[in-house]
Order: structure tokens, then sequence, then C-alpha cells
């Protein structure tokens, strides 16, 4: 797949996110206490940090990253067309991340960051997500950002925004300003084209980093609204999933909450669907599971298919990426539907 | 693990070898065929090939790699003492190298190579081999170099391989000058130390390569010689695989000979042994079987069992790291034995 975009070329999902390169190593729980990292959650760390506990951990795996990428790759691998926007270097980390983004077949021309031994950005990498996954299948996630939080407003391409059916929005973009401001030049370029808002919230302490924005995001601005069991309690600081569920259906358009094995709620103004969770013979590592539930889903609202239809496709695209390490799937996707 | 030696530390084993980082993907035969790859075999390439074969293969996982390299991490993961020596660069593939070596608690203290962007060695990185897996699981590789050919005699360090009980070296080494240079010299310093010199002869191109020197080292420099089928019958030019057989235990010490699922055979002055594979489910890819194979064996002898209980325990750490992605074991191997 070239970079140069054809005249007449259409995209089902464009994402915009945090373009990371994951280092996946199996811990025990006592590690993760002993290092103070949250499970099951995205712990933001330095530099220093991160090289501190990469010294630390066991043999690691590396493979491309980054929750928004996982779901365009996903959406690649169903069959659908998927573009990414997102920060590397020019470095081997950031050659890794736009290889895999191109083998996918993601359209990917966000341009990467030289990488000089001099000037602004010396010494800071493409970022890299330190994945510990504990026996139980469980991942907790330590990212430092690096260049990927360089993501800007001049970095958005308006042109691939209205090309785009849906565009989707990672809530960890708003850990940094210059890529929030770049989170709320897309939403008008995507509302003046008349076309989908969707965001994920990311990550329970991304909902307690930034509730208030959230709440005004889903409120004004976004049309299918992603979320975990977790987040979307966290979102209306209540411990009933049903208010939760009552609470989002009348802030947004769609939502889509999932929750693990006991599958997903989807809703709308007219109905509350329940959509079982894909069997999985025996789940290895959960890295990547909300992130390719979005992209079945988001393939399937964007090829037709009914909201229940939708989730189906969502949870067996999340069956796929738990049954082995890493947040990518390892076969076509489009096989599996 | 630290990289300071201690007064009284002794190892099992110490290997010489490429320190490379591998990019693993999924390929079918064809592609092979189209690239002029030559199957189940290593293909030397240049920088400028093996980037224009990366723009063309598919998403891919990276990990260590190096035959001789993960034949030391399989020997620390069966509980032994190993140490390795090999060249890379200080850029990412290069720290993701020694972060494996280290973490694997394999001794590894050859000095990395500095990443200037100016001086001799700029432009050229940590080496790396793309190994394409095709659905039969046979690995084909496509490895260059890059800076771990820069090893050469002032990077042995004399006093692990007087601490050692056997120096393992990879054949590979004898593809360029200034390695094999440090090979002789390594074969000299095992010599006066009345220590086990080992080799492997690596690959059936590499004995094509180098077989008059390969013949002279196996019958005047190693005591323990590792080969596969092809590996052997090439040595000997011979289709007969008895004869082969026959020809190696005239020249070596011990000759470790594996067949794949159809086992090993291991001679000695004494006897001819015949060792079968251990069981596997599903093989899904072969890299490393042969390495993990080595570090089995090598546990095994200098852990005081005989030849056929050292194979055995070679058996279940190739059946181990064949059963899944990447040249590496999983878990930990002295749990298998």
């Amino acid at each position: 797949m070239t970079d140069q975009i054809q005249n007449d070329q259409i995209f089902d999902v464009v994402a915009i996110g945090n373009a990371l390169v994951d280092i996946i190593a199996e811990a025990d729980d006592a590690f993760l206490v002993e290092q103070d990292i949250a499970k099951n959650a995205m712990n933001l760390v330095s530099a220093g940090r991160s090289g501190d506990l990469y010294d630390k951990i066991g043999p690691a795996v590396e493979t491309s990253g980054g929750s928004a990428a996982n779901t365009m790759t996903g959406i690649a691998s169903l069959g659908g067309k998927a573009a990414f926007m997102g920060k590397v270097k020019e470095d081997q980390l950031g050659t890794i991340f736009r290889h895999d983004m191109h083998a996918q077949g993601v359209y990917f021309s966000t341009h990467p960051v030289p990488d000089n031994q001099h000037g602004p950005y010396a010494g800071i990498s493409t970022g890299r997500c330190i994945i510990l996954v504990t026996p139980d299948a469980a991942r907790s996630m330590n990212t430092y950002l690096g260049i990927s939080v360089e993501f800007e407003p001049q970095d958005i391409n308006a042109d691939i925004l209205q090309r785009s059916q849906i565009t989707y929005l990672e809530g960890y973009l708003f850990d940094r300003p210059a890529a929030k401001r770049a989170f709320y030049q897309a939403t008008d370029i995507v509302k003046q084209a008349k076309k989908t808002m969707a965001l994920t919230l990311s990550d329970l302490f991304c909902v307690e980093r930034h509730r208030a924005e959230f709440h005004d995001l889903v409120q004004n601005h976004i049309d299918i609204l992603f979320a975990n069991e977790a987040e979307i309690l966290a979102l209306y600081q209540t411990n009933d999933f049903n208010s939760a569920i009552a609470e989002v259906r009348k802030h947004t358009g769609i939502a889509v909450v999932t929750r693990g094995e006991k599958g997903a709620v989807i809703t709308n103004s007219d109905a509350v669907h329940e959509v079982p969770a894909a069997p999985v013979d025996k789940v290895i590592d959960t890295t990547g599971a909300g992130d390719l539930y979005a992209a079945g889903f988001l393939y399937g609202i964007t090829h037709g298919k009914s909201l229940p239809e939708a989730g189906r496709i969502g949870a067996i695209a999340a069956a796929e990426v738990i049954s082995h390490y890493g947040p990518r799937p390892l076969v076509k996707l489009s096989d599996l539907i």
C-alpha cells in the first residue's frame, strides 16, 4: 500500500491515537505490587522509569501496539478500509510501527520526526508500552508516550477525516494539551463534514483524570461511545451498572460497553442489546480485547450491520486477540466472520 | 544480573555467535519463490535487501534471536550457567538484545558499539534476521548481520573462556574474516585451558561455503559437533546418512545429529545412540529447534548426564520451542525436565 492518497479513496474509519510499540513480558502479581503498578490499568511513566522497569522485567517480545492503532489493524484485518494518524520517530521502533500499519493495509501517513542527535526532539524516541501479563491473563501497562505526545493540530489531515465515515479517537489523547487541541480540531472537521464521531474512554484512570471534559464530550460531540464496565462506572461515579447505562443512553447516540466474559451491552435511544462474549478455549493475554471489540463493531456498522450483529463481530475479534500474546490479530479476521 | 564478573564465577557453557534480533512474520511458499528465498535455510542479505524485504512482508513480531544466543538462553532456562559474546550497536534493537540476555540470566558483557551518526560504524545497526514462517512451520531466514560482523579477536574475553567447561561456536562465524580470526583465537585459548570445544555447523549453505575449513575444524579442534541431517550430509558430500555418521565418528569425540521428528543420533567412539524426538501437540514454528536441542544437550553433559539422557533433555527443550512462535523458550525449561 502506498501513502499517496487516491482521488476517490474513502475510509470506513480513521483513528487518531498514540503510536506505540509494545514490549510484552510475563510477570507475577507480587512484581506488580513491588513495582507499584496498577493492575489491569494503563500507568503513564517517564522515560527514566520506563528504562528502570525494562531492566527489571523478564525476556520480552516486541510488537506494534497503541489502542486506536490496534483497532484500525483489526478493521483492516476484517476487510474494512482504515486510516490512522499518530506520531513516531524515525528510529527503529518507529520503523517497526510504520511497517506493521502498512503491512496490515492501514493508511498511515503522519510524518515521522527525524531522528537527529540535536534539536528539540533529541533523546525523545518512539513511544513504548511495557505490558506485563500475569498468569490470570490480565495486562498491566506502563506507557512511556515518547514522541507520540508531540501529535498536534497541524498533524491532523482534514482531507482524510472528510473521506471517512467515522473518526475514532482515544481518550488517552486528553493526557497531553497539544493532542487534546488536535482532538477538538478533529471534532470540528467531522461535525462540518456531517460525519460520525466515536470515542473510547480508554482506561479507568484516564476517565478519573478527565471526567468533566469527558462528560462534555459525550454530551456534545460524540455519536458512538466505547467503554468497559469500569470506565462507564467511573464516568458516572456509580457502582450500579444499570444506572450508568441509563445515564449514557441520555447523552450519546450509541454506547458500546464491554464486560469481559459477561459480553457487551450496546444501547441507542431505541433499545438496549445484550450481546454475549464469543467462546475462547484459553484466555492467554487480554491486551487488545477492547481495541478489537471496537474494531469488529465499527466494521459492522460501516457495513450495514445492526447493532447486535456489529457487536457479534466485535466479540469474535476480541476472542481471537485474547487467545494469544499481543494486541493484534494473528489470523485474517475476515476468515472468522 | 550484573555484568561485573565475580572471582569465583564459573560457567557451564560460553558461546560466541551473531547477536541478532528476529523479525518474525508469516508467509506462504509462493512468496518465498517470488522473493528467491531458500526455504528452511539462512540467507545472508545486505542492508538494502533486508529493508526491501521488510517492506514486502506482513505484520511482524520482534524478539531477540541469534543461533548460539538462543542456545545460551536455553541453558539458562534449564538452570545452567551460560555466557555469551557477540556484538550489538547501542541502538534500540541492541538494547532489546542485551535486555533479553540479561533478563534470561545469561552473562553478556561484550561492549556495544556507540550509535554515532558519524564515524566508521555510522549507518550500521544491530543485526536482524527476517524469519518467514510458512504454514508447514518451516522457517526461512534472511539475515542482515549488521554490526555483529564487527566481532573481532579483541572482543574475545579469554577469562570467560577459561572459566567455562565448554566453549560453543557458531559455524556462521566463518562468514566473516574478523569473526573467523576470533573463532581460531578462542580455539587456542580453550585448548590451552584444557577445556572442551563445541561447534554447530549452523546451516546447509554455511557448510557449502566453508566445507574444507569445517573438515579441518572437526578433525583437529572440535570435541563436540552439532549438526542436522542436511548439514552432516553436506559436510561429507553423501546422500547416505549412515556413512555420514560413520565418517563423523572417526573425526570428533561426540557428534549430535538432529533429524527433526525422527529424533537424533548421538555418537562417540564407543557407541551410536538413537534418541527419539519428544512429542509435540502442534508444530507452529521450527525456528530455534536445533539451538534448543543443543541447549538441552549441553546442559545435560555439563551436569553429569549420559549421552542419551542429555539427548532427551535436548529433545524436550526443542519440543517446547517449536510449539510456539519465536526461537526462545516461553516457559522455564527446568520445569519440564
